[in-house]
């Protein structure tokens, strides 16, 4: 067995998050550079994130589809700035079936292209109107520095693609499915992200306006977790989307798209894990509960095997994912490690007391050594009494992150103050803002913080701006970025 | 609204295909040649597909993970046969981030390889084994000739790659995933394929055997539903893929692949459909049944629609997978045919009268006009009417389906009975066999038809074969296929 401590995060935090993604199986390094290969514990925590969100575009009256990976580079030259943000990044096929071919064809590094010249295809008239649809796909992005989930060459998202007859539709459309992402972080993976609009720099290119969810990690730093664009007409020219309105005449439509991808088991990494390793959102979490038998003699052994066998299949017939760990060649102690640097967010003790008792112990991952742990959960109640645990450990996850968040976030008047708590304190810096892109650009050459979002929640506040003493309309959040 | 009507089999059964996939709105041509575009409702098609056969496979202790998309070129040159089966259809990255490659990748047209290279670096003893993975991706293979859904440049499967320290228990894993996909035809799709092993001409490139499910379609014509193949020690050679067993040995792993793509939504189609268009199992379908309302004056509509949106909440909540057509530009009539030639199994009519009597009309899609109609089905028990209508639907589809591809197979002693009876009544012709691989080459030159596969359920099966009239120890169907 390889050795399961992971480097604690406040020697080296970079290194701790490797350590957990690989040690605790998420994903591996692939022979292919900046592709990674997801393993079947992260899998399935990504299709856990997947099941929560689905569910919610359905809810929200989306249907999915699938469209070519393969697209046309002359598709992605259409529309002038999206070529330019993505042409750095294309990976591109010029042979196939043997032949060069004609015209080279670029792996998706997003589909607003194809997507569009379809739906051009597809809508005549307001009656055709909303398209409403939503891709899971894999998309390819060269990139030059990567970081397992966080940045990969390939990687696994879902992509939101919609058209509307009008602006106001279109716009509430991006704003109906960044509540959507939010709702989602915040009671499935227990992260209180921050939800805003991002700046001309930041945003995406090709759209008019891009709003985020941001989340802070647990070295201070921010995360984009998911986005959502309000594209104006501009795709919709590119690729000639008209229809026919409710007065007859021919009107481009309105396009919106939005993204979630497996970038966000790197945000539920880095929001709640500690110096054990992993700590997984009970609601998301591949295994919600890991039985642990303990025994010393194999009389003990065949009594606590039989009786923790049946409890897991109370639990599972329960709907609780559960997992026994019955590997006879490993103590229960290295057991607890391993299931405690997994994440698991409880574990289940029982032994040959438990067993005469006919009870058990109930440990929390949230909450290490015996604080967290409570003794005696009676047989009887024991469904009841892990489901409500799960429920306690996922309303705590989500407070304490929450209030690691306001800790770490300061209001700052001026940018001294800005360089200096930044350098000595990290975390999110909130500031009135009337500065202009070049003085984005300056700030974050100087100090590698950069405007996450303007926050949904104050676009009301005015001030003055910590950077040109002017007037400022908004609040913006800066903060260092993964 | 566009013509609904699709050309009838007996005029141009290709053409009718083409008709039924694009009207029914299943898919539609993409701008990239050979690619097409999965559509909402022949997305949810294989999100249902997807379900039934993923929980099968969660069910036979297998889980998910992702492996890369890009696989370096030199990867599928490191086994003969398989780069010799796959080198003409690869596409072929050659630049990425604005520059040459140093080693060009390859678009998966298949994983094992990079699947092998992967369980090289996880497998170490007997106790890391056996290793059960699928995965849920797209693949590309370079096709001259493409269909929608039968043969496209790119399509969307499922492939299982598992490890096993035994060559028995590899065996078994390829016999057990066979019978899945066996189960799924059958008892999801209501198709009665006939499962048996390949001939050595038409195995997988790099298999010591492969098995299949034949599907006859709705022109006697053989259909390859899936496959699942004994991969020997092939792969695990080329990729190194050594462990220690109990004896403290080191082995090679015996590996196995699988898989079910896309191209079973064809088999759907031309297994089941007529010339209305297409008849989807109910056990699959993306609407099972669809509420038509039916008035003529506007106070009988709003009372209708009121009925209508009832029932429909009824039946949702029953966990039926319902849709209301309440649009009001269309006639009834328009939406009888509409809804038939997409195949929702069950069509619910209800209108002034039925309101009155507080039932409702059930008409089959299997069995069309007044015989395939239940008139008066009172609301009180409209679930379980629905229910029972659905289940009966299903069996008599698989039932049809059966009696259909009976009555199409043929056994014939001769190579001149085996050509006339193809020539004159086409369908599955069932021989002994004991000819070479250069027999089959002559035979599918002279006549289109090729070995589907050797029946498991007649391995024991003596007999003189048609061809060579030496002793056979098998028997043989032959088809001409898709």
């Amino acid at each position: 067995m390889s050795e399961r401590r992971v480097t604690p995060r406040s020697e080296d935090y970079s290194r701790w998050y490797t350590d957990v993604v690989l040690k605790a199986e998420l994903a591996d390094y692939s022979p292919v550079k900046g592709c990674m290969v997801i393993r079947p514990y992260g899998y399935t925590l990504w299709e856990n994130i997947q099941a929560a969100l689905d569910r919610r575009f359905k809810d929200t009256g989306h249907v999915n589809a699938y469209f070519p990976l393969l697209i046309p580079l002359s598709f992605i030259q259409r529309e002038a700035q999206h070529v330019e943000g993505f042409a750095p990044e294309l990976a591109i096929v010029t042979h196939g079936g043997g032949e060069k071919l004609e015209e080279p064809l670029v792996v998706r590094p997003t589909s607003e292209t194809i997507i569009g010249h379809m739906y051009s295809q597809w809508v005549r008239s307001y009656r055709d109107l909303p398209v409403l649809i939503n891709q899971w796909a894999n998309v390819v992005r060269w990139e030059m520095r990567t970081r397992l989930f966080l940045r990969t060459t390939e990687f696994l998202w879902q992509e939101g693609h919609t058209a509307h007859a009008t602006q106001a539709e279109a716009e509430e459309e991006t704003r109906r499915m960044l509540d959507v992402y939010t709702d989602f972080a915040v009671n499935e993976a227990a992260i209180p992200v921050i939800k805003g609009k991002k700046s001309e720099r930041e945003k995406f290119a090709g759209a008019v306006a891009s709003y985020t969810i941001e989340a802070m990690m647990g070295n201070g730093w921010a995360l984009q977790s998911a986005t959502s664009h309000f594209l104006g007409q501009n795709f919709a020219r590119a690729f000639d989307i008209k229809f026919l309105n409710r007065s007859n005449e021919l009107d481009y439509a309105w396009t919106t798209s939005w993204g979630l991808s497996t970038r966000m088991v790197g945000a539920i990494i880095m929001a709640h894990g500690d110096d054990q390793g992993l700590i997984v959102p009970p609601r998301l979490a591949p295994i919600q509960a890991v039985i642990v038998p303990i025994w010393r003699k194999d009389a003990e052994r065949t009594i606590v095997l039989e009786h923790a066998g049946q409890l897991a299949g109370v639990l599972k017939e329960s709907g609780i994912r559960v997992k026994l760990d019955d590997r006879d060649e490993l103590s229960a102690g290295f057991k607890f490690n391993d299931w405690e640097m997994r994440g698991v967010p409880l574990r289940i003790e029982i032994g040959p007391r438990d067993v005469e008792q006919n009870a058990v112990v109930l440990a929390r991952r949230d909450i290490t050594g015996k604080e967290g742990k409570t003794f005696g959960v009676p047989m009887g109640g024991v469904v009841e009494a892990v489901r409500e645990m799960l429920s306690t450990i996922q309303a705590t996850m989500l407070r304490r992150a929450t209030e690691f968040r306001v800790a770490n976030t300061r209001t700052v008047q001026t940018y001294a103050e800005f360089k200096e708590v930044l350098d000595s304190q990290g975390g999110f810096l909130r500031a009135y803002w009337a500065g202009s892109n070049e003085d984005e650009d300056r700030i974050k050459d100087e100090t590698k913080a950069t405007i996450r979002c303007f926050p949904s929640d104050e676009s009301e506040s005015r001030g003055t701006c910590f950077y040109t003493a002017q007037p400022a309309g908004q609040v913006a959040i800066f903060a260092r970025v993964f």
